[in-house]
């Protein structure tokens, strides 16, 4: 009996496209069981056809040329190359071909999903990307399936697995950033150029696509509010962590009265929240839902098989399902005024030796000021240098400013979340 | 413009049954846009169509007949009553007319689920029962939709709301089972008759329904391995948290070469395993894939609005999927051996006044035997009385027997899971 073969092209054979052949072949009877079709991989563009590689592939299977693919008559196209060049005019081409994609490219997504999905709308193709988000947590289409009468009214997630890595080996082995940063790209966590991990822009695309499927539209990237954690020390993690906080990078989405607010920025978390507990390279989501409450998902969010897993599960789920249009993207302009407007609590660190920079003149400062210090905690070196971290509320910049000129201070803040946030 | 109106029954008008009236009021609007029609409850079956209700319903939708919400022209009916009879009977008759239900019965599912799962398919009706396992958390959805392609290797879950609010209370405040199931009377979270809960048969049968979705098969139920939480002393959980271990009533599937072991027990987890975190009434399911690892769904397991929005969510779901025939469920006898099997370790804690109840002569005895002890800890009170927490390998039933013959004792063991597992 000759069973249907569904042809699939893949694009990029590097750490998770390695995964997806494995995945496939391991899981090849499984998934003939459930499709009542053999999925092959008929071609895989690479970059260089000759390099040795884990994964055995069949010399006629590899191809440097998309053109190839495009041509070999495929009903699915993977792509897991990553970047938005050359990715872009693939996936386009692909779409138009009447092709399914499957994508992992956040980054494709967050600057073209708006086109690609409207394009895929017009071609009745299916475009899936739960891979882009949070690795093989499914939590795109658990927002898709299974949350779309609840009002959610926040998204708060761990996205970046790289820097909860590195931000876990700081506060445990009390490391440099750098030291950790270094021990990670030597064990193939962090890429050689880290800088898409390390300053948020890995993160920010996620948020992105997560409030397109959320809220219906998102800000354009240039306005979501996004810091990394380049610049974090081992200093400020020990004294958050002596007050009963860690540090976490934290992607949120809000939406208020007047508006979405995205931002990504480490985040002083009590140690008590569940998205402190979530630590090394694990990913989670939380969602809050104004019928169901507080929804946590936790899981690898990305790597060879995780990612693999998520991209092969789509598949499975695209061929088993009819064309359904896909909601529009939109992007709207005008975020939310900042959520905390000075009001809300943050944690503090300041440093420095100078003749003003003693807690009392700070704490003096603060209070004259109309700032409310909750928490105290000081350090003095050997040298006299100051370290000091404090959980304030109203503390504006203007004030930080004067205790960078007038005491002397390097100053570092970090938006405080509540343990029932 | 008239919008199409989809009839809904509903049988129970209970907590769950006033959170669904509740939530479709609520979220109106939002369903209208999603579905594109309107939901509306045309018959609520009660026991007593005279009692004061937390909802305002018109008189002539409730009814104490059932026959009357059958001949009200309902497109689907919810059943959010409980219990096997006359639920059965009800959902029969409602699938026989061709109606889509959804129900949030557990005992019904585990009880007569492989009956109805087949009546239904013969009758191409939808039956959708998220709310069933785990409130709010959609992980029913997940496994069904997202999680095909993997081999699920293990799930473990905290499946039972009120026996997790008695344990960390037990654990927080250091009182007794009675003290603390009292309270939970009280404040509503334990039922007058809270045998199902806290003997384990509620987490039972949702671990039932789970092995049917991840294995396509199920032990029957009085294969199950059912241990409840009455007999947990403050004692117990006290010297657990002192060796570093929390009790939790854990509900396991494993699948190994020789059967399905499916088991609810009281389990000892070191502190960091990621179901130690899981407090008060929270729920959460623990999946392990063989492609993308372990997965955390966490949220709130019961109560009105959680399950609410399961069955509402599970409401629009099926409005907007065609009819595909539901996995068929089946039974097999013969569960798989012991996982134990006297090699793994467990928590045993042993208490006792006698001659021969000190710790020097209890280690002798179990190394004699062959059993390893890797962790003690030892307490004695005024009156002489030996408190101890052992951790152990390769203990059996007959070592314990012993201990009880020969030395006295009282003696409780808890299996233990490790934080990786």
């Amino acid at each position: 009996m000759s069973v249907e073969v569904v042809k699939v092209g893949l694009l990029g054979l590097g750490t998770v496209g390695g995964g997806v052949i494995k995945t496939i072949h391991s899981q090849q009877e499984k998934l003939a069981a459930r499709l009542g079709k053999r999925i092959e991989i008929v071609k895989a563009l690479v970059r260089d056809a000759e390099k040795e590689r884990a994964v055995q592939m069949g010399r006629t299977v590899l191809t440097t040329d998309f053109d190839e693919v495009l041509h070999s008559g495929v009903d699915i196209v993977v792509e897991v190359m990553g970047g938005v060049e050359p990715a872009y005019d693939y996936v386009r081409a692909s779409i138009e071909k009447g092709c399914h994609v499957v994508t992992a490219n956040k980054e494709l997504l967050a600057k073209r999903g708006a086109e690609l999905v409207e394009l895929a709308n017009r071609h009745q193709v299916h475009l899936a990307y739960e891979a882009s988000v949070a690795g093989g947590i499914p939590i795109l289409g658990v927002l898709r399936q299974f949350l779309r009468t609840n009002d959610i009214t926040g998204i708060r997630g761990i996205l970046n697995g790289t820097t909860n890595f590195i931000l876990t080996k700081m506060e445990a082995e009390q490391l440099s950033y750098q030291e950790v940063l270094r021990e990670a790209q030597e064990l193939g966590y962090a890429e050689a150029d880290p800088r898409s991990d390390v300053e948020g822009f890995d993160a920010m695309y996620k948020l992105y696509i997560l409030a397109q499927l959320v809220y219906g539209e998102s800000l354009p990237l240039a306005e979501v509010s996004r810091k990394g954690i380049a610049d974090l020390t081992c200093g400020q993690i020990r004294i958050a962590s002596e007050l009963g906080y860690r540090i976490k990078l934290i992607a949120q989405a809000n939406q208020t009265g007047d508006g979405i607010h995205l931002s990504v920025e480490p985040t002083a978390l009590p140690l008590d929240h569940p998205l402190a507990q979530i630590q090394d390279s694990y990913n989670a989501v939380q969602l809050s839902g104004n019928i169901v409450g507080d929804l946590l998902f936790t899981g690898r969010g990305a790597g060879e098989m995780p990612t693999a897993s998520a991209v092969v599960e789509d598949l499975a789920y695209l061929l088993t399902q009819p064309f359904t249009p896909h909601p529009v993207w939109k992007e709207r302009e005008g975020a939310a005024k900042e959520l905390s407007g000075g009001r809300e609590q943050s944690l503090c660190y300041v440093e420095g030796a100078g003749p003003a920079a003693t807690p009392d003149r700070v704490l003096q400062f603060l209070r004259a000021s109309g700032v409310e210090v909750h928490k105290l905690k000081v350090q003095f070196d050997l040298g006299g240098v100051l370290r000091a971290g404090l959980i304030t509320s109203g503390l504006h910049e203007e004030h930080t400013d004067l205790l960078r000129s007038d005491f002397g201070l390097q100053v570092r803040c970090f938006p405080l979340l509540h343990a029932s946030e």
